[in-house]
């Protein structure tokens, strides 16, 4: 890899998307835990979890007193998920610096997910960067269902950049582009992309799922024309839980041994990502969908290297 | 999609590498039932069997009889595997017209594969090569491991192209690298197929293993640099016993729908081969690797295609 190249950032989503839905119950202590083994597998970007109605998402209560335990480092950055006004004064109150908003693109999904219209969405989220703007605090602005919608089918580049031409306006810090249905190709992703690009110059964030099996093979595609951030989560927990079949998020181990063994840096250690998928496993009693911690990954990743 | 180009031919390899180590055992006439199922989910080419001693492979015992059973059609080719001289003569005795002969550049895994060097193994290829024209037959003759091995690690480059100049050089029809481990990345594919092509004009095949899921990335590289052909299974059954934690091939389902998703053409029906998958994993009594029988195929191809 290039000097120029700072290589790949995985923001890694465990902490929220993962755990959001789990049956399993992590308490603050744990997910703080949790937390602090993702940094010790290298990860430099970790959405800890989201400031939601904890009556609602029992898994997410208590954000402020988990991100209360993490030890701050000037090399890694905490963020979280913010719905709301309430979830946005008590991110900023508990001195997280940076916050990620969502609104999908998607009419019916919005009104499942978010209980709202996709317009109601955005003025909401507009509303919300302008707040964060005036707390100091970074943001990053995501469409969910920016390729494509479980139920709605294709979805309009024009409106996906439409959105983010408003998002950069209000002043968001970066974008992100969600495939939450997990229905993108690569040939969408590299026109989408660059259209993208020719708007902003913000920093771009890809969300992919993996629903048909796919999310390597786009994360590539967006790797190509230039993406360098993507989210992904430890054995590929999580997903859309409004999404029927929308198999979950990219396996961070995955998605790592695919960039570093074409010699693309990460940052994350292979086997420690392995060994904590292994003890998630164990937790959840179940085996998660990544690959890498059931196919022998020390000959492989040790043996053949960038080779 | 361009007139210029024919699409994606796909060779299904369900009724050879995917039924090869089942436990469930497919009589002659069922076996010829399942590839007639397959001609009519408009699959063009089918690895129907192999001929081998069926004391050591009892699930490939009979495949003249399959192919006896077989309607023969002009635009569908029915080929076999063959690693012997007894083989190749049940092959060309039953009027097969298609053999494929596999060497694996690996010394350990010819060894547990094949039970011999790659230098033994290599002059048997040859030997079957010149056999094989002297009777008429089409061959495809292919490289084991190309991309990397699960024993040995990394496989120098030179050594697979100096085995595909032997083939070429003995009048082979085909080439056929094979990624047996499922080691290989987008970067090596890019690399290697360009070199290949250089040294022959020969149509060129890739047989893909998952191991790591990053095996639909590795077909759109090869997809660039002009490869047309590719192997797969419905399911994604098979892969090889000898290479402990390589998962099977890849699903003939999720592939076409990946280049029809962009509008490039499989001539797979996907709807029949979902069918298919669901039926086999009834028989089979368990769930198979490919995602498009799990993921409420008919909203997403239908109602999504090309877009």
């Amino acid at each position: 890899m290039s000097v120029a190249d700072p290589g790949i950032i995985i923001e890694e989503n465990l902490p929220r998307d993962g755990l959001q839905n789990e049956q399993v119950l992590f308490s603050v202590r744990e997910r703080a835990a949790l937390i602090e083994a993702l940094v010790g597998c290298g990860l430099r970007r970790i959405q800890i979890g989201s400031f939601v109605n904890p009556a609602r998402v029992p898994q997410m209560a208590g954000t402020e007193e988990v991100f209360g335990l993490l030890k701050q480092r000037e090399h890694v950055i905490y963020s979280a998920l913010v719905l709301n006004r309430k979830g946005m004064e008590r991110a900023a109150g508990c001195g997280i610096g940076h916050v990620s908003i969502f609104v999908s693109v998607s009419e019916t999904h919005s009104r499942r997910n978010a209980g709202c219209s996709v317009d109601e969405a955005m003025s909401g989220a507009l509303t919300l960067i302008g707040l964060a703007k005036g707390m100091g605090v970074t943001v990053q602005a995501g469409v969910m269902n920016a390729f494509g919608c479980h139920f709605e089918g294709a979805v309009a580049p024009g409106r996906v950049l439409e959105m983010i031409g408003r998002f950069a306006g209000e002043g968001a810090d970066e974008i992100n582009l969600a495939d939450t249905s997990g229905l993108a190709n690569p040939a969408q992703v590299e026109s989408l992309i660059p259209a993208v690009r020719s708007m902003t110059e913000l920093p771009l964030a890809l969300h992919l799922h993996d629903t048909f099996g796919f999310g390597i093979a786009n994360a590539h595609a967006a790797w190509r024309v230039g993406v360098r951030r993507f989210d992904a989560s430890c054995g590929g927990l999580g997903g859309c839980p409004f999404i029927p079949g929308a198999s979950g998020n990219l396996p961070t181990e995955d998605l790592a041994w695919f960039f570093e063994s074409m010699g693309i840096s990460t940052g994350v250690d292979l086997g420690c990502a392995v060994e904590l998928v292994m003890e998630l496993e164990r937790k959840l009693g179940r085996r998660l969908p990544g690959r890498l911690a059931h196919t022998g990954y020390r000959q492989f990743c040790g043996g053949l290297g960038s080779e």
